[in-house]
């Protein structure tokens, strides 16, 4: 109950500024890198926002940047621009890099079973304007949310899991399809085979409900409550072929007491999944997420 | 990305065993409280399964109590015990007392103006199973929710705001015809008056987006900003005719730093405000919350 | 920088009125128990401060209750009292149960290394009041902390390890000599034999620096580290026989970044172990928690 | 109970690293300040660490930096080095900017009273290597913790508080002959005057014992109790002339129940105050702390 106030919350201007690009960089690190990615930007034109860097040793380390800059000042085109800073910047330092525009939202594909606590949480942000995304599919092997995706307007495909391998390819090529950049698991509860990740062959993303690495595998909420823990939590992370080992982006977890019952651990543990998997999917979008070995830098 | 599991999850039993009931009682702090209750209940076969007690000064304070039994074993009806417990065990210690029945959810009117999160959030925990109430309809001061009501199939009521009495008026008409036990104002932007309090004569719930009684009234977010403070919050608390100044029932804050906007700030406070206020709704409907003065204990 | 405040802090009634009594109980659940146990109680004028009870399964499980009274109103002498409560209540529902008194408080015998935050952290609250114990003695297998044990004026014996099975008989010795009720691993490094669990025969309280399950064992920050995890935790547990495996009292956790090292993540970690050890060592010492089977109940 | 780990906790590099240098810069916002300042140092052969920027707004806001660097590299003293970033980068762009050197740690002078736990968790932080700051002195209104800081080695003076003018003269003194670099209100229950600030001259950091801008003053434990708020706080913040209104550097809560008093949230208190004290001193000693108006920019 509070005197009225501007209704259509304006949103984080780093998620809607269309007219932002965003710098990923990785390589050796090398004394001059800052100074020739800023000053090949202020060359062109690009005035940086936001800047963020890490080393993973000084010397002889692995160097990350992420910079966000404006596009107005461009002088030339964007492809002038990236053919330009890979000559000049990215191939005499050895860098790994890539370039993203707010304009272009990240497709996200997600895929889902029967619980609808993380799916509707992300259509929700989306629809708010929390995420700069588009969703162009979701991916199910039940019906059961089938409305629930439709409210939101978003195609919904039920792919009943008979024979694996036709599921998955029937499922890659409805996301390739759709051009998905990245695919989430919003409890999706089919493991993925390897060959799915190398036949998409972008980033998926999972919420895995506890805190890795205690409790992989199935029945983490059970696992939890054998063992008496006073903590439960969510991580969500990319997949890699091991289960529930991939590199990890979020984490975070909630206070249990002996009063709760596997059931009961199920219900709160709903509310840190769809918290921490919302985080992973925002970084990821927003293309704060670097991947090193089996680790993230989270700028 | 796990093995599959239960997918109707079962649900937390204090939400749900519908053959439960719950007493809460305040009286003056005196001997022989607890073993008279627990005496009574036994004789009369009811099984207790919770029990919380809070005495504000054990010598001259105030006594509060919350039990929920079972009430397979009562050997009598529901008036009878009622009656029996009232002249064996509340008068003598002058007790006031309440007793509620799993099987008779309370109902909850929803009063909301534009803003959907707390409102979707709400109806979300209900349509789980997470919130033992039923939600006979929702009233606004706008059309902006209408389609969002809907979808969970509970009547929508827009009223627009001319002369506050006639729509006050209409309001309390409607949640008194819908036999509404309580309001939850779910970002309400419009100050209640003392008439409509008194003429409700029912609890009403609000959640303010400030960690009170920091930044009462309008634009915390934006006071918030100015101050420059580290942490924003939200506050559930019952509504008296002073502005933001009722019993609170839960709070939460959630860190921030300089980088964020008022903008920012109150996209970040939405995740707060949405729990906090289903907390408090989950502590209301399950009689766990008793007010004293401008206080609150919770069981 | 505030205007004058009573200096000496009032400490928290729970600490350190020396007229109470707490009895925990534990017996199969079955009709009855609060009722009998709150009418000895009412009977022999003990007035109830704090109840708390639990059951594992109203039909079928296990009943545990807390209650803390005062002692003025007792007619009788401890003695009587106790043999009554045996004789009336606890043989007839078959209760394993212990009755303790604020005024003879436990004593706690520490062991601890080189590491020295949790020893200072447990030597800081006991000398502000905010634990009710005494500590007769601290055991190191290291002379690294003896100035900071004798500057709060305990004993401090150095007992370097060389035969294993002579410096746990000379620890036990000393442990019991002093009257010890429990034992705290203050980040003690040495792992204890189960003859040293034996014949001490009182319960230990470690401090793992890890969120148990996760990272059992020696390094748990350079575990954490290699796996990236985004927050690190802290776990105070019983000692049994299967190392960093035992009833878990308290966690907690932190939220840390990439840029942290094993070094910084050992930094960081301290703040949380000295917390949740002290959290552990309170409860305990105001006998709050109750083991059954391999987890607690924490009132 | 872990199998043995290294004893001396090597330190967080941050605080330790004798040979690093932090640049901290702010100037109204413009294209090019990352690029001149990066190209400077890396023309000077200093290889940047870690990197920090904020904009308030990035068209016509004001910019902050701060860059930590190593020194090895550096073709030139200090001096030249000094004199030749006024003269290329400052100048031209308008910057108010400080270089500090780690090998040369911040002077801090201690204020405070007869609470304990502030005064103590900043020496044994500084004693484990968690703060690369010195502590020339302690000055107090009371004797009372002369033994405590003089088990650290810490001059103590106790200088009662008559004519209040002389007291302030005299502790003025003391730190200008200490050469202190900024002082810490560790819970000290005076009030200074705008003559100690302007006198004083350097930055002085308080604790406040509640979640400012709520209960500004004295009593805040009190006032919390009062209104029944479900969460304690703690504030550190630079002193201004107006009481508890300065910027805030570092902030957090805990979580309160209805059992507690005044004194039992006076208890549970400390902890967070000695937490958020340390993290703001902690801020300050590495110059990650920029204050703009009554704002602060912490990196």
């Amino acid at each position: 109950m509070t005197a009225p106030a501007p209704t259509n919350s304006p949103l984080n201007p780093r998620d809607t500024t269309n007219n932002t690009a965003t710098l990923t960089i990785s390589c050796a690190d090398q004394p001059g890198i800052v100074a020739a990615v800023s000053q090949f930007l202020h060359n062109h034109g690009a005035n940086i926002i936001h800047s963020d860097q890490h080393s993973t040793d000084p010397s002889g380390g692995t160097f990350f940047m992420r910079m966000e800059f404006y596009l107005e000042g461009l002088g030339v085109s964007r492809g002038t621009f990236e053919r330009a800073f890979a000559q000049v910047v990215a191939e005499p330092f050895g860098m790994s890099w890539q370039l993203s525009y707010a304009a272009r939202p990240k497709k996200m594909a997600i895929l889902v079973s029967k619980y609808d606590h993380c799916l509707l949480d992300l259509l929700w942000r989306k629809r708010r304007g929390e995420l700069n995304i588009e969703i162009p599919l979701i991916l199910s092997n039940h019906e059961t949310l089938r409305r629930d995706a439709e409210m939101f307007g978003i195609p919904f495909h039920a792919i009943t899991v008979n024979k694996e391998n036709k599921t998955e390819a029937e499922q890659i090529r409805l996301m390739h399809e759709a051009g998905a950049d990245f695919a989430v698991l919003a409890r999706y509860m089919q493991i993925l085979s390897t060959d799915f990740l190398d036949q998409f062959g972008k980033p998926v993303i999972n919420i895995h409900h506890s805190f890795l690495p205690a409790f992989v595998g199935a029945n983490p909420h059970r696992a939890a409550f054998e063992r008496g823990v006073k903590l439960i939590g969510a991580t969500s992370h990319y997949v890699t072929a091991e289960l529930d080992a991939g590199p990890i982006i979020a984490q975070d977890v909630i206070s249990v007491t002996h009063r709760e019952t596997p059931e009961t651990l199920m219900r709160i543990g709903r509310d840190v999944e769809r918290q921490v998997l919302a985080r992973a999917v925002k970084a990821h979008a927003e293309d704060r997420v670097l991947v090193y070995g089996n680790k993230t830098v989270v700028f």
